[in-house]
């Protein structure tokens, strides 16, 4: 067997674009043993779950076990310097004891959005039940947050930045962990050949500890009859890694959960005089949001029916509203401004850590930074406060919008935030989808999943739990990278070097 | 939680057609109960690789990890007899010996095929490779058998029959093995509910022993550098089946397979000089059949030539031209016949054993059985010799064919041989396809694995090895079971009656 590492590693790492002659030979070999971990990886997919339901077969996305695919995926982990990865890593805690602390502050949740000149209806709705919470003076005792960082490294300051927040929802935490074992099984079987040491890979215990969390939720909730419910769509093409998390509560810890979409819980759901949440005649300890972030989840009066009755229950929300809220990009604005952190944390240290990442976030009222942005649009990107908001934008781009909206005196900034322009590394990568593969230029975001649970005034879980990469093809247009198609799953290689270079 | 024993267990077990509103009440409760029941299990069947590609997903059949859908399966366990069970596990050993003495009495096969009046062309060209071996003198030393036995226990006797012995290609140890864990999953989770108990489930070994015998005929061939290839159509649906047995032997035993179809075999396949087979620059040590088995595997010349330079080749076949012979119909029917078994067989206990389980198979040139069948045609059915020579004949079909072919002195009776008309229980179960279940009048047919291994005179391996339960759906038509859609997969809960009504 010939150690072949030094031209297949370049399949993810340092590919040039350029290939002599003699690289090109070294590719037809490599190319057969692509094909062979390629077969072997999918193959490994299919009988661990690691699938997603193809949204090209008419029913996969409401009843599992039709029209399955192999998850989309990265062949070999993606090189991420480990002090990095540490640090991103050691935000966790910090993040979750901020999250909660805000969401405790109702003055500074609803002065935030105050600001906005308009606000969107979803965030109005959602604001709106937070008051109804209020006014009743609902208090949550029991608090569950199970939370994504999503961070970019860049490629230019080597640093990293935080450029998403989820507090609900947070998906993938099952199928990244089986994406690293996946990672790890090929590394063991080629990573000789690869000149790659699947020890390098961190363990990711993100679909474990994420069921943890709930279980103790739901044993913290103390009704050993009740069922821990997850709020789904009816239409779902990553129900798996839904199902991944309901079969670890099954298996290990023998509760029993059901799926309701909202309009089921509208339908079939009451509150008993206890405050107990009754769905379909079962009473539910723990809500699990898979669904109801976004304002396409709600298409009706049903489904805000649904999530106020939730609500007002005693049930363990995760995430409860005001949880929800923290994750808004508003208040990831308010918080980059100076002195706010501040007003939320006490350990010095950990504030430095967290504005270090939080450094590059902008809202459009700030005009200093807003003429900034114009002089130098190449160092600055606008993104919408939601994700199905509208697009990114970049580069000169930024300056005719921002000159157009100046001019017109328009209030769409109030959607939009300035951040400090990322620029990740690109690397070659091979992606695996639909049972090929595919070599391609694409840089990596990683994610780290984090735990929070507490009950009254006692943090019962404040940690990391696990991460997900996610590796996204890049194409050059007009000098900006543009992501396209699904990103990859993918998970962590740590290295040594400051950077991905 | 209240037990349902009694109405659930009748879902599978005695469900009466006409119910009473009573019991359409208690259906009520079954069905939110299936419903969960069948939920689960077609997500671990997702997450265990219980899968299948679809037919209706283009190129499932072609590449992995595309196109699944979980394998059709019978929700609960079929009840069988422990007696019976045993009997025909006992009876795996003494088969494999058989099949191995038969096929080396080249004498015996070749007057056995002769007394067909014509024998269909695909037989004769095996035939043909038979001859060509015994002409070179060619000696197979090491012998691998993976066998499958599968039986019927008739209703009215209570005895088992041997209806079909495989000798090439056996499908399902993986899925099998599979489905036996799911009904111990399944009973572990709510048998207390259906008063069922998951240790009356027989443990399933097929697809461990099956990747044991191939992993102990690679080592006694004794290449470590030598792979094990897997012959496959082009276009398989059933390819997980034959990558759980891959992924077995790459985790467990550290050796690769490669998969390769007839015509590649020609393409890429040459016998080296001391006698090895390289395919596509590799050493095959162990050749695995799971195609080849039937004419239309064999579409042209190319196939015809790679099966003769297989067997050409020093490479261990599983199975060895001989033993594929002796799978034949034609063989079962000169083995039933009076005093054959005898020539074969020196322990007089197994002989009876054997015979026990051979009575009912007739060719159609024994006269004074041909005249039985026109007098009773209601005992008798009329099989094809393979299984796609032709469907089932049954009740005064068999009278009017018999008596048509007797005027016509017609040579179509090569082609056919009469069984005694075997009688199956039929139970109401409930299975599970496409996502969905439904509750169906079927019958049980039982399948037990085996494998023998020798290497000149040491026997190494020579036992039964695991089973499958196939259960078909039976609508009556004309007063006669005729099995409709595909056969689920299903396995064996053992009870003490003596039969299964």
């Amino acid at each position: 067997m010939v150690c072949l590492s030094q031209n297949l590693c370049c399949l993810k790492f340092s590919m040039s674009e350029g290939e002599s002659e003699g690289e090109l030979e070294y590719m037809d070999v490599d190319r057969k043993l692509v094909d062979r971990i390629a077969k072997d990886s999918v193959v490994w997919s299919c009988f661990h779950g690691l699938v997603v339901a193809d949204k090209s077969y008419q029913a996969s996305g409401f009843y599992p076990g039709i029209g399955l695919a192999h998850a989309p995926f990265a062949l070999l982990p993606a090189r991420f310097p480990e002090k990095e990865w540490r640090e991103a890593s050691d935000l966790a805690p910090i993040i979750n004891h901020l999250v909660h602390r805000v969401s405790s502050d109702a003055t500074f949740l609803h002065e935030s959005f105050s600001k906005s000149k308009k606000l969107d209806e979803f965030t109005s709705r959602l604001l709106d039940i937070h008051s109804k919470m209020l006014q009743i003076n609902k208090k949550e005792e029991i608090q569950l947050g199970l939370h994504r960082s999503d961070y970019l490294l860049d490629e230019k300051t080597k640093s990293l930045f935080l450029v998403e927040l989820k507090t609900i929802s947070s998906p993938f935490a099952g199928l990244s962990s089986l994406v690293t074992q996946l990672h790890r099984y090929i590394l063991s079987r080629y990573g000789k050949l690869l000149g790659l040491d699947s020890e390098r890979i961190p363990a990711n215990g993100a679909l474990d500890q994420y069921a943890e969390a709930l279980a103790k939720a739901w044993s913290e909730y103390n009704n050993p009859r009740a069922v821990i419910m997850i709020v789904v769509l009816a239409e779902e093409q990553n129900m798996y890694d839904q199902y991944l998390v309901s079969t670890v509560l099954n298996d290990r810890y023998n509760i029993t959960t059901i799926r309701k979409t909202l309009a089921e819980v509208d339908q079939q759901g009451e509150i008993l005089p206890d405050g107990t949440l009754s769905v379909d005649g079962e009473a539910v300890s723990v809500i699990y949001f898979r669904a109801g972030c976004t304002p396409v989840d709600y298409p009706s009066e049903s489904e805000w029916r649904a999530r106020l009755l939730m609500e007002r229950s005693c049930a363990v929300k995760c995430p409860s509203i005001s949880y929800h809220l923290v994750g808004s990009k508003r208040i990831q604005q308010e918080l980059a401004k100076p002195g706010v952190l501040e007003r939320f944390l006490e350990n010095k240290d950990d504030i430095v850590k967290l504005r270090k990442c939080f450094a590059g976030l902008w809202s459009l009222d700030d005009s200093d930074i807003v003429e900034k942005a114009i002089e130098s649009p190449k160092l600055f990107m606008m993104k919408p406060l939601r994700k199905e908001g509208g697009k990114n934008i970049y580069g000169y781009d930024v300056r005719e919008t921002l000159l157009r909206w100046q001019k017109r005196k328009t209030i769409e900034d109030a959607a939009y935030f300035l951040m400090q322009r990322i620029f990740p590394t690109i690397s070659s990568t091979v992606f695996m989808d639909h049972g090929l593969w595919i070599k391609e230029r694409a840089s990596s975001e990683l994610g780290i999943f984090s735990t929070y649970l507490r009950n009254k005034d006692k943090v019962i879980i404040n940690k990391q739990s696990g991460y997900l990469m996610r590796t996204i093809g890049s194409t050059l247009s007009y000098g900006e990278p543009v992501p396209w198609g699904f990103p990859m799953l993918d998970s962590v290689y740590l290295t040594d070097e400051p950077n991905n270079t």
